[in-house]
């Protein structure tokens, strides 16, 4: 995929990842770039986290990021904040820029020393291009594949987005990188208002495993190439790339062989809208019953229930795949047809509560023998 | 295991598992009993809760408490009221006593109508005596193994429980049963101000898989045929009998091979010890990583991280069955050796907060492809 003009981007292998593919990558601004940035909540937050939000906070424009996979460097101390920076002076020198305006983002083991040497001695053989391709590879751990999404914009700008999650992927940010990239111009003032907004209403509604990761980020970079567009086709636009990364990352979660969308509509409220979706697509019950093409409805209204959102169970409507399941009662259906409806590789649920005018989605994964064995492996 | 003085208990087949193993319980105070009560903070709660609630706000005493396993007659509209409050008048009329001193309990598929008759027809073949080992028999679902443990008290009276666990396992009830039993006097007053926080450090800090049921309950009844004792023994007795059948809850999680012990100390209240501790005890990634016995401490760090706990973690220390791996950086440890301690049917680890002097535990069971196996073939 091509970069939306003002950027370069390229990567290569520093040999982090124990698989020896591409683990290093850069993205360049030819000129400022406007940026925003939502982080994890995560109080063991990594050291890229804490200095991101620093850089953030000065409401400077950037030139960089910088990004490595394989080693998140959470949880290793004075040591780790020293490496962090050491990555961004590195990839400064390497850009003709300053280390302030690189922003840096580590994923992959936890409490292992980054080895910033291995850095050092890679960065100089990054070629920069016009292509997101060799970056999207680069900042995979887990993933069994890129994640790219684009959409164009009226006059020739264009909103393009990559993304890595797979593991530790929950909401608040998950193990979970996205970044968006456009040639729009955008007041950064402006991107910062609405960013957060679309982070809750895209990545922040995925769940694989309901852990926080220490070092999640989503972020937005403009470099105004392209000059000023209408903000309502902006931020249509910046939604569906977010929305597309979301849904890739949910697909993708380790171990899984099927994406779960989770619409709750009629909720009393947005966050309860919001929260109930992450509930079901969160269910750990749910996630088996996908995987093992159960139409267990009982698991999403149980999911519902416990979400805190405001609901009656005897309002309550449930279809999978549009077939109705249950409406205040258990409804009679076809439980062959429902099984064979879920042998989809999107399986999708929509629950109405029936309290009010809010909708939201959410999406997970199914949970599979696969995602136990990744994860009972990881490190030994 | 005998029951305490004043109690009757025994079971039946009604034909609810498909396992055709024994499904209905009855337990008998041959007296009024005192008694009090938590249940599940889910919104889609069954009717046993709803109904148990408006038992538990009357004051009044009980005389019987009827289980059956297999159905949870939960989301079954207004038939599943109608069933379960037929489930208390069967029981009322096989014991003489009145339907509404009859508590009632259901585990198992949701949404499935609850067959009376078959409780009916049952009913009557079941005979009453003193041992509690067939009423703990028969309120199993997934469970591999009955739930039993008693503590003796000064003078002679005792405190017996007996529980059910296994999958939707979570804080604020989980498809659990605990049920406490003693001949101790205790006004009732008494038992209903103490027995929520006794629920609040032992059941509620039992995690296998975040979902939190429809149907759980913890109880306790107190039939004074022993006479008063001591309110500090008693109150010892009763959260070490609790905390033994939480423990043996999640050791018997779905698919469990190990239990995991969390020991948060050193926390700046109790409500984030309790929560950390949950955390860790709860975290997908640890509870995999202990079933493929890696010591990845890390993910330990995040749980703590986004349990929402003040912490820092430059000041945190984590030790894993004694070995210490992190102190706000991370030890050098022996692998081998911290892989081979994890090897043990009981996994303990212990975070120090250095907040404050709050501690708590929290105990959970490691994810295995078994927990897959047995939730995506649950009921089809």
């Amino acid at each position: 995929m091509e970069l939306p003009l003002g950027f370069l981007a390229g990567a290569t292998r520093a040999g982090l990842k124990p698989s020896g593919n591409p683990d290093l990558a850069l993205l360049y601004g030819e000129g400022p770039l406007a940026w925003a940035y939502v982080a994890t909540t995560n109080r063991a937050a990594a050291p890229c986290v804490l200095r991101g939000r620093q850089r953030h906070a000065s409401e400077a424009p950037l030139r960089a990021l910088v990004v490595n996979a394989g080693n998140a460097n959470a949880a290793t101390g004075e040591a780790g904040v020293a490496a962090d920076l050491g990555m961004a002076e590195l990839a400064a020198e390497r850009l003709g820029v300053r280390p302030d305006e690189v922003l840096t983002a580590s994923t992959g083991v936890i409490g292992v020393p980054l080895p910033v040497d291995r850095i050092a001695a890679a960065l100089p053989g990054i070629r920069l291009g016009s292509s997101l391709e060799p970056f999207a590879e680069a900042i995979l751990t887990t993933d069994t594949r890129p994640k790219l999404a684009e959409v164009p914009l009226p006059g020739g700008a264009r909103v393009v987005g990559v993304a890595k999650g797979s593991g530790m992927i929950h909401p608040n940010m998950a193990t979970m990188f996205g970044f968006l990239l456009t040639d729009a111009a955008l007041d950064q003032a402006e991107l910062r208002a609405r960013w957060p907004e679309v982070v809750n209403a895209t990545f922040n509604q995925v769940t694989v495993d309901g852990d926080t990761s220490t070092n999640d980020m989503a972020a937005i970079f403009a470099s105004g190439a392209k000059g000023r567009v209408e903000p309502g086709f902006f931020w249509e636009a910046v939604t569906a790339v977010a929305r597309d990364l979301a849904r890739q990352i949910a697909a993708d979660g380790e171990g899984a062989t099927k994406l779960i969308e989770v619409r709750v509509v009629g909720a009393a409220s947005l966050t309860d809208a919001r929260r109930a979706a992450r509930a079901v697509a969160g269910s750990l019950l749910w996630k088996a019953a996908v995987y093992g093409n159960d139409p267990n409805w009982g698991r999403v209204l149980a999911a519902l229930g416990y979400s805190g959102a405001l609901l009656d169970p005897a309002r309550v409507r449930i279809e999978l795949e549009g077939i109705p399941l249950y409406d205040g009662a258990p409804l009679p259906f076809d439980r062959e047809e429902a099984a064979r409806a879920m042998q989809r590789a999107e399986v999708r649920v929509r629950a109405d509560l029936r309290q009010g005018g809010f909708e939201a989605e959410a999406w997970g994964s199914d949970l599979t023998e696969g995602y136990v064995k990744i994860n009972a492996e990881y490190t030994t």
